[in-house]
């Protein structure tokens, strides 16, 4: 076999067969295909596309191409979950106790923020003492004991996934749905869980801007699910406005500790507990309606918030996370005025993202420091009426000088009309095995 | 200015300006645009296409990257002529001596066997102290003084355009016509002519397999001479049998020397009589009619034999090139005979420059040595009627270890049938700027 027949065929607009592209991923993790071929090859993909068997096998043979995590050894369904990524997403740090409480076991592992969205493990870090970095022992005998540990991941999943991810970056490859859905379903095939609950944001703030694309993206991956074997449903959720009021570490684990403890914004509350039911439903808990019942339970019950109190517990939190002291406050803060009187027509999710990052909540390089307490929180978002010189925002931050380029970029975000704007649902559509549902 | 722009809008169909041409070509050369970033603009163009605007940039970027050749010292105008390579090509060593003699400057660098077929300057080295390596002084001083001089690439000429094709080899983007085309201009370009005769081979034996392609090829370079400046026509020719009898370096030098002595296969004749006309009439040395006398009386008068022996003797030939003791003889030599009875129906030209290359003819490697005696000469071609057992060819090398190999695979490229083949031109089409005439 010889990879210049492979990228010859694809750039044809063939299908390439299973042994083909193992023999690609093969190659790349081995050196013996070189970058400028991969990219080639990526390029011809990209325009001519793959067929959801080829989009399987691609997945399958990434998971493969490294470490897979085995987690036979926890009794019960093993069902992980997955956002795409979006600001102000903390819905792992609610629907991970969650579900925990209700007795379907969460072995989750998460990544660090990447451009303008956060990432769980840094989210988590902003507890004082709180390790991510577990074992695999230690992962699982905290998943068999507690029901649940979060953790960065362990090992080297899905090593041609990193490659190829790298490769796409800056090739201009990255917004292919088969590449993309194969990227993000080959680290869940390699993390080991049975069943996979995906969150699709869509919108300003999404990888994917428009409700058609993230279907796409949606349907490709519930696909790759079904072939691998891996049963896969996804929630198309919108992120045209950040979701919840806070953004930035430490700000966001308060606002999760406040849906655990009943309270915090219902567009957030919505999104969690749909995503939550979805993830029991799939551990076998019950129909849908069911599911739902349970997670308002635990939360009415208060046994959520206690299972993310035994979560930090156990990875090493000096404080409950409810204590005033167990997370870092910003020495700076500072409102910021509505520039003009009118509805809030729409947000451009990723200017507070990036606003965010600007005041210290992201990484400028891949390890570079992070500071943990600082943030946004939003006293108005889309649909909100503000009087000129109303508070619309409060900015967090360890350093006066990060805040004018900061507050310019957040005015910036805010697109402030006359006119009310039309509503839209948060929750835009479902799809399964049997099909989408749009709502 | 960034690269992955630059490939994202090709990859989406878009047309590239010239400076985003020039700056990938300028990146490629300086390093700062990685193979990778190339190799993935080339399979979008590949697949996308470029319009003659687009291609014709590129030619000119690839062209202006390294050295360029200064003819403006050599009075007259200078015509270039190309072929784009086929089996038993040896129309050079008599197209040049025949321009020359008609009062037309021949400035004419060339180059080495590729793949399967031969290249002039491995040819001309079958004269015993030949030198083709001429420095710049050399070649435009001999061109003046003698009118012709025939090296290899003096300089580093359009080093872009051997970095594109490196790539485009181990990705399988080689096919694309703007790509072949804009390759084969650009050295045209550098090495400084006014005009060019292009000699687009078709058939079996050559890159292009179908008269379309190749019509869309000689379309294609001719409108990259129209957008640059250089007046560029093209004829195009057979290439599904092999041209002429003789294939192998100094096989074929002998065989040149017939066409100047007035003898030699038909079927070569008129392919180099044809273009070196082509040559004169854009030398300005009348119609194409007057041009196509101008040739044979060079042949009749012995001035373009003549010629050839200034030419060799200039670049230090130690014989006269038709002198026994000017060219190595093989020491092995085989027949082979006809395997069945029946009409040479078509022959395979690329199997038959291989089992030359076998026999010892071209390089196994880059730079590996090379038998200037080996090669084949052709007894029977298509349209001939042979019986069982009867002489069809004679094989040239230097060790009968490489007769077998060699012998088979020449049987293989005869197609021996019960009908007469048609015939079909040898001459098959001319393109210039104001079209293609189809014969």
């Amino acid at each position: 076999m010889r990879i210049t027949d492979i990228i010859e065929k694809k750039r044809d607009g063939r299908e390439l067969s299973t042994e083909e592209i193992n023999f690609f991923i093969d190659g790349l993790c081995s050196g013996n295909i070189y970058e400028y071929q991969a990219s080639a090859l990526l390029m011809a993909i990209y325009i001519r596309g793959l067929n959801s068997r080829e989009t399987a096998d691609l997945t399958a043979a990434m998971a493969g191409s490294g470490e897979t995590v085995d987690l036979s050894e926890i009794p019960g369904i093993k069902v992980d979950k997955h956002s795409t990524g979006g600001v102000g997403d903390k819905t792992t740090l609610v629907i991970g106790p969650i579900v925990a409480a209700c007795g379907v076991p969460v072995a989750k592992m998460s990544g660090r923020g990447l451009g303008h969205t956060g990432g769980t493990i840094d989210k988590l870090e902003s507890v004082r003492g709180f390790r991510t970095s577990l074992t695999k022992e230690e992962f699982i005998m905290n998943v068999k004991e507690i029901g649940i540990a979060i953790s960065g991941q362990t090992g080297n999943l899905a090593p041609a996934d990193k490659l190829l991810y790298a490769l796409r970056d800056v090739t201009a490859t990255i917004s292919s749905v088969p590449l993309i859905a194969s990227s993000v379903m080959s680290k869940k095939l390699a993390s080991g869980s049975d069943r996979i609950v995906l969150d699709v944001k869509t919108g300003s703030g999404a990888f994917m801007k428009t409700l058609e694309d993230s279907v796409r993206l949606a349907e490709e991956m519930v696909s790759i699910g079904e072939l691998t074997g891996r049963k896969t449903v996804a929630v198309i959720t919108d992120m045209d406005t950040p979701l919840g009021n806070c953004i930035g570490n430490a700000l966001e684990v308060k606002e999760a500790m406040e849906i655990l403890k009943g309270n915090g914004p219902e567009d957030l509350k919505a999104v969690c507990f749909e995503l939550a039911a979805r993830m029991l439903e799939l551990g076998d808990k019950g129909d849908i309606s069911a599911c739902r019942e349970l997670v308002k339970n635990s939360i009415r019950s208060g046994n959520a918030l206690k299972k993310f109190g035994e979560l930090a517990a156990r990875q090493g939190a000096e404080f409950e996370p409810w204590d005033e002291r167990a997370m870092p406050g910003a020495s700076v803060r500072h409102i910021v005025s509505a520039p003009r009187e009118g509805y809030i027509a729409s947000m451009r999710a990723e200017l507070v993202g990036k606003a965010s990052m600007l005041l210290g909540a992201g990484r400028k390089t891949k390890d570079g420091p992070l500071d943990h307490s600082a943030g946004i929180v939003l006293l108005k978002k889309t649909g909100g009426y503000v009087k000129k010189g109303e508070e619309i925002a409060e900015l967090h931050t360890s350093s006066r000088q990060l805040l004018p380029e900061a507050e310019a970029m957040l005015i910036q975000a805010y697109e402030i009309r006359a006119e009310a704007p039309a509503t839209r649902p948060l929750i835009l559509a479902y799809a399964d095995e049997s099909g989408v549902i749009r709502y």
